[in-house]
């Protein structure tokens, strides 16, 4: 290993365990000295390590006491209680959306949705889906199963049985990405007109998906750590005639929560009683820094209420455009929409990946991603912490790579979105996670490249330009809404 | 050479001449003698081409005068024109067509509309995405830009331009096979509970698609070599409230035809004074059999009424599930369908496809694909003509690799499926063609796999067998409708 290695590795080390609150603000850490026997590296290496982490605010000198776990500012207050418009809506924003989606990439993907594509652990899926174009037999590069691969089938299964839910290869419905899941499962539970709950802020293209069904989004209070909020959402089933609840109840995106397991049993008895359906997205559940990983709303489903949505695309690679549908009793409504959606999903990535899962690669790279997100989510916390206006709230996620950033309320994320432009930088800007086009004060970070002096720079240029529009824009009465 | 490849290639050779009229019913054929001088090949060889072509019943030997070209009867009749339901109706039999695209394949891959994968042409594109997949950076395998590859959208105007359509690459979405681009067009387009004009028989995933969104068919009387009946169209635009027709006027499936181009034009004249948009499935018009390729009704649209819809999955690989939608004036709606409905299309076969294209490989796969499939047809239409009941009628396809063939009013083709089923064979019953579930006496046969004896043993089976479904149904009137 190298000396770069070695000193990348026990920074990481050292910021993953205050991370992790194995030492916590103003804790003293072990001396260098006894870093240098416990990972067996030199005096220079480890002093070049604290060095890094005090330049970044995670730790600070104090002369003759050696090195304390930074508290200069309380950690960052969680984003408040989100306070939606209260009735349905019509969804808008394509415009915005659109420029985020179609967009060129601006530097370090703050603002998409793209994971962590240059992972060392997913090299063995390059080398098999190449093998498999290579080698495959001709027949498998025609029309496949509807359904999917029976391989990858049954492997989804396993991969949801460690989020408690039992299933059948046959319940499974492979789709081109969790996009298609999702737009399955909404056109076989609604008709144009219907109300749908989700749960607010809520992932701009579900939001897309019921602008262009022409279904009315009902958006629910939602609490930054645990979720929706389930008397509001009580008040909304008695009130309006809500067609489905849509909804990301384990790592949330873009807030980063995972709902507690007792919640997920309410919704699920709420939903029961309302006797409506579930549409659970839970495409980055298998990104929870803790392992075991959260359980499913769909592991306490007894009558098939629940249609879980999730895919390849944050754990593997998103340009496969695999994912997959977990229909419930809707089964063979679902089918039928795959085949007039897409007719089958392409072939040979489904067997590669399969293998992938088959041959233990995709236990070890989530293990890893896990870990790196972790470590990226502490440190990205960090740089908002000290680089952003006072009266900064920021997420606390538990998996997945996305930081939800609340800023005052004088604050306009669209308006920073245009002059970040200047300088080829770009964050998701709130309004787009609103049916109402709410949270215009908030913006979401990605934070799945791995950390870098250049990242860290972008991240305090946001900041700055953020306080310095603050700072123009007071007060706010002469703003317009 | 082998000796084998030499007297296969002979016998293709003459029966293609056959089948192009180069020889007519009648003729004598030049003497085996001469055909060895021309061919380079030894009388053994000619020999037994001829040989084959005689079991095939191609040609006759008459003693002492040589080969002459078959004309034991007379050249099967077109199909009828059809007489569809003229009142718009809801679609159903899904359970069918989920038997024919989710069930097992049955041998010799008679019903499916699968092109012939092994073709020794395709072989750079598997090493083009085996390369890809290998050596592409990182970055390919996110997200790509909505409406697809750059590189390949330029491609696919220039498939389009040599059906005279002038386009850009920006005018070209990518999608996920021509199904989503279909659905895409729909969804635009039309609201449940509207009507859309059908040619009939037509491709049952279109009429899935329809039942899926609600939509009626209007179904139109179509001519088995001149298309959709311009006149019965026209009753029907001023009759019922039409939102758009829906057709393949180029190497119709499953009739096989061309519109002609004049009528073409008459089309989109009649749609223009009707104000409808036309959704047009181009989707076997590159395998045309004569070059250069039939007109798109797009090359004439002045006002961007067509929407243009294909894929590679006939050209080249279905398991690519790469299509495209050429939306005309539609496209900002088309872009945000795209997104809602499975977000970006899979990036790196988009990458390898565009390659094939540039470096020449598609234009020969092509020039070869159109040689195939114009003897196939011919060879397999010569097997029906031998081998299915009197008064059956076939098509006379001009691209593709689908016959039709209608037998006499009593026969069930539903029916023999099942009992083609203990054969381990199967076809594509007629009624999946259709809104109304007509063409129940008619089936459709794919000729995509090079033929050989034991195809053509299944093709007579078929053809006993529905003869003996014939003999014993006789008379009709004992029948359930």
């Amino acid at each position: 290993m190298t000396r770069e290695k070695r000193y990348e590795r026990l920074k990481d080390l050292l910021a993953e365990r205050i991370a992790q609150g194995v030492y916590r603000p103003g804790d003293r850490l072990p001396s260098v000295r006894q870093w240098c026997r416990e990972q067996g590296v030199s005096m220079t290496t480890a002093q070049a390590s604290f060095a890094a982490l005090e330049a970044d605010g995670l730790i600070k000198a104090r002369p003759r006491s050696g090195y304390f776990v930074a508290e200069a500012r309380p950690a960052a207050p969680a984003p408040r209680v989100s306070r939606p418009e209260q009735r349905p809506v019509r969804v808008s924003r394509w415009e915005q959306v659109q420029s985020l989606v179609t967009g060129g990439e601006a530097r370090h993907g703050l603002a998409q949705g793209m994971p962590d594509l240059r992972a060392p652990t997913l090299r063995p899926l390059r080398r098999l889906l190449a093998t498999h174009q290579r080698d495959s037999a001709s027949a498998t590069f025609g029309y496949d199963r509807l359904a999917g691969d029976p391989a990858l089938r049954q492997q989804i299964t396993h991969l949801m049985s460690q989020g408690g839910a039992l299933r059948q290869a046959d319940d499974i419905i492979v789709t081109t990405g969790a996009q298609e899941a999702l737009a399955i499962a909404l056109r076989i539970l609604c008709q144009p007109g219907d109300v749908i709950a989700v749960d607010s802020p809520a992932f701009y293209g579900a939001m897309q998906m019921l602008e262009a069904r022409g279904l009315q989004a009902l958006e629910i209070p939602t609490d930054a750590q645990r979720g929706i909020s389930l008397e509001a959402l009580e008040l909304a089933l008695e009130r309006w005639p809500v067609k489905a609840i849509l909804i990301t109840p384990t790592c949330n995106n873009p807030l980063g929560y995972s709902m507690p397991e007792e919640r997920k049993r309410a919704l699920l008895a709420l939903a029961r009683r309302h006797d409506v359906a579930i549409i659970e997205d839970d495409v980055y559940g298998d990104l929870a820094y803790d392992a075991p990983r959260p359980r499913l709303l769909a592991s306490e489903d007894s009558d098939g209420r629940v249609l879980t949505c999730s895919s390849f695309s944050k754990t593997l690679l998103p340009g496969l455009r695999l994912g997959w549908l977990a229909p419930g009793r809707y089964r063979d409504r679902a089918l039928h929409e795959k085949y007039v959606s897409t007719g089958c999903s392409a072939t040979l990535a489904q067997a590669a990946v399969a293998e992938f899962i088959v041959r233990g690669h995709h236990a070890r790279h989530l293990a890893a991603m896990r870990r790196q997100y972790r470590r990226q989510a502490g440190r990205m916390r960090c740089w908002v912490q000290q680089a952003f206006p006072a009266g900064t709230r920021v997420s606390d996620p538990r998996g997945g790579f996305m930081l939800w950033v609340e800023l005052p309320e004088a604050f306009d994320s669209l308006a920073l979105n245009v002059h970040l432009q200047e300088h080829g930088l770009g964050v998701a800007p709130g309004p787009l996670f609103s049916a109402s086009g709410k949270y215009g004060h908030c913006l979401r970070l990605n934070f799945s490249s791995p950390m870098s002096d250049s990242i860290e720079t972008a991240v305090r240029t946001i900041g700055r330009l953020a306080g310095e529009q603050l700072q123009r824009r007071e007060p706010r009465a002469s703003m317009p809404a």
